[in-house]
């Protein structure tokens, strides 16, 4: 059975110093969150964890295998190095949904993300050493069928990324309202989807409602480990099996389920 | 008048990479787009140039100031510091669509996204000086209205995350559709829309598809300027004066608009 | 007593690729070295070890803490964002000396630093976790005494910056040639040496030394840890202690040293 | 003839910024300061500047070819970026020393380098138009005589790095006390310096004080160009001269010179 720990990572009155005492450059905003989201990635794929960019000023993480000290010293770290800080609420759950949500509320009940005052707050429950031995993640890997041949290579830069946005805006709400899952736009024509323990049908009947809504066509590489980034090699592994075998759907998952 | 500058900057066979010999750990792919991304915010945002991380391996960039040899000099120096090089074909137009179809045109008949010898194309025109100096771009900066207390204290964060993409996505098709403009997601709740001239009733009009569309309230400050840089800086200080005022759209526009 | 780990970064075959097909430009090389360093930095520094930038294409990490795992990861990340890899040889011994003698060893064996079919090594042997337990690090932390109100406000930037390095030359070659430390400067005024264990009187003969040979004058914080991290740190709060009671040798080491 | 413009960027108060409250992490220094230095490489190197890091908190750059608005943009650009801002002097002269002691005398002037009052300083003078056209700038290029054979693959790294560093300090301080000349190492065993008009002879005589005093063989290449990125890049054609010639000093001036 899964169990996630999600770190949903905001950066402190964000906001309000973009446009302090002028709007600041964009392109110098870009660069700053760009680098923080990249630094992220290190900092938590160290131990196994994924981080996506999703609003840039408010990343959603998947920490399981990160305890309370590393994400102390993340913190710590990003203080150092940026004009700006960071605050971090952690939940843990059966869904990711769930577990969101509860990393959410940490954060809003410690205050507002625009309340100058409210700083570097780290608050939560990081799963204990037994759940994360025994539990694990579950990744689905999505991309779009031959985008190059349909896409890339044919229409302009701009349909292509139509085409994808849209795919992505129909997946994500799909999955989560469905199945408690959520789903990230990682580049390229990729989507990865952190899911709590889904059936393969599940998989098939989201390709089919993004065909049937947007006309995008998907296929997905599922995987489970006890890190994000074990379950997403796997899916990656398993996403190539669709590439090589022409399916939608290919499973990496351990003997048991 | 405006006449767009537009660079679309392409990781050069970019997908076979990232699965080659093996699929390739995500936090490093995630580190790389972004880094790359970031350098060039640096380096086009120098001569006053905006680029927008779109899909990450297709970059669209409004360079409306940058001459030939900057771009030789980008593409040399990513060349020299990444594992990967890029391939850059630019156009101009009326409308920033009429620039990004010229240059997409420019790498798509040079070869495929995906074909391993067509590497570092450099291709397409630039603006003369004359056209330069006497044409400029037209940025709009959206936001969603008090984003913070109806959806970032209040609701999940994914949740949030779901209803700024829904948004983005409405906006982004509607005005390439109905206005040639290109809209890109820069993070928070804003998004960037590069522009023909338009008039006040077209933002007016996307606002309200928008809202009747997928519910998100939007407002926006539109700005003019001889590079991006200028009109953006100038439709941040609009979108000030909307947060200010409590209006929907402003514009800071040359007096003979 | 101490037994240090040392681990040797060599960036493969780099000399020869800084100038084919042509020499490189000069401001994209110092990029390169300095953000890879910056990376080794984070990489390294999560699990207590410290990373000196030395040659930047030779550096020299003090790794007690980073197991063969460690290594793999940050040897695999490297070459997915580089457009260059890097080789590691470790080595441990009772000085830093002898573990670097060692750690070099390693890469000399498998080839030369400019063979280019030498690439990747990785080789030598890291503590065993009762070796990492029980034993520790030693780290004294040099700078000059008021640099500023001496030098940076008072003669041009050059001459501060030959005093410092030749305080520094003076000063690592004395504490190797003695000692079996190994110093490195690391910005500012600051000289960070790894030592084996060291009386106080050994870093007062190495001031008295400087001293005399280059009209430089330092104090030193001396600390000890486990880690590089936790032994710097101990170091840095000793050398504050120097800053506040004109002491010239402070030393923060455990009770029973 | 040559003309050198210098600009010294110094860290605003960073001393003792990096122990308030408490020392911080070593690892984020470094990180912050290397990529500090990274970012301003490409800032300053886009207008052909170089830029050394020296100390990392006081770093020398030869910036002919950047004006007034140019260093207002970098600076700027970081404030928006780091955790510390930066302060400017400019100082333009017949010699590097000469256009460096104005550079100094201009932030001294402002007041001490940890007066936490004293930040984001610009002043100076920057070349005009017409001297920037007229004069140029002379880098030499130099490195140490087959220094993979003779040291790197032979001995420890740390005595090789002992080597490279004494050469590095013999070579500084002789440049600069006989030649008003600025030398820089910038990794491996590369030192550039920054020249007045000097003859061959000039450099012959510095080879032999350094084979001299340290034992350390050096060769150089010598460049003119009208900023430091064309001098260097005529320096590096010449250096690859000496060793395909066996040459010691090889120079690549203009016809007239």
């Amino acid at each position: 059975m899964t169990r996630t720990q999600i770190t949903l990572v905001q950066i402190d009155n964000y906001g309000p110093w973009t446009v302090t005492p002028e709007p600041r450059r964009e392109v110098d905003l870009q660069t700053l969150q760009s680098r923080l989201y990249a630094d992220l990635c290190q900092q938590i794929g160290r131990e196994g964890g994924y981080v996506f960019f999703a609003r840039f000023d408010n990343m959603i993480a998947v920490t399981n295998g990160l305890d309370w000290a590393d994400h102390e010293l993340i913190q710590e770290s990003i203080a150092n190095r940026y004009p700006v800080s960071v605050s971090m609420g952690i939940g843990t759950g059966t869904t990711p949904q769930e577990a969101l949500a509860e990393a959410t509320g940490v954060l809003q009940t410690a205050g507002s993300a625009q309340d100058g005052t409210r700083t570097e707050i780290l608050g939560g429950d990081v799963l204990d050493e037994d759940e994360r031995a025994a539990k694990g993640v579950q990744v689905a890997h999505f991309d779009v069928i031959d985008v190059t041949g349909t896409y890339t290579d044919r229409v302009d830069a701009f349909e292509t990324f139509i085409a994808i946005e849209q795919g992505y805006a129909a997946l994500m709400r799909y999955m989560y309202g469905q199945h408690d899952s959520l789903s990230f736009f990682v580049g390229g024509d990729n989507v990865i989807a952190v899911c709590p323990d889904l059936p393969a049908s599940a998989y098939e009947d989201a390709i089919v409602h993004v065909s049937g809504e947007v006309g995008v066509d998907l296929q997905v590489g599922v995987g489970r480990g006890a890190s994000a980034h074990d379950a997403g090699m796997a899916a990656k592994h398993a996403l190539e099996e669709c590439r090589h075998n022409g399916t939608r759907v290919e499973r990496a998952l351990p003997a048991d389920d």
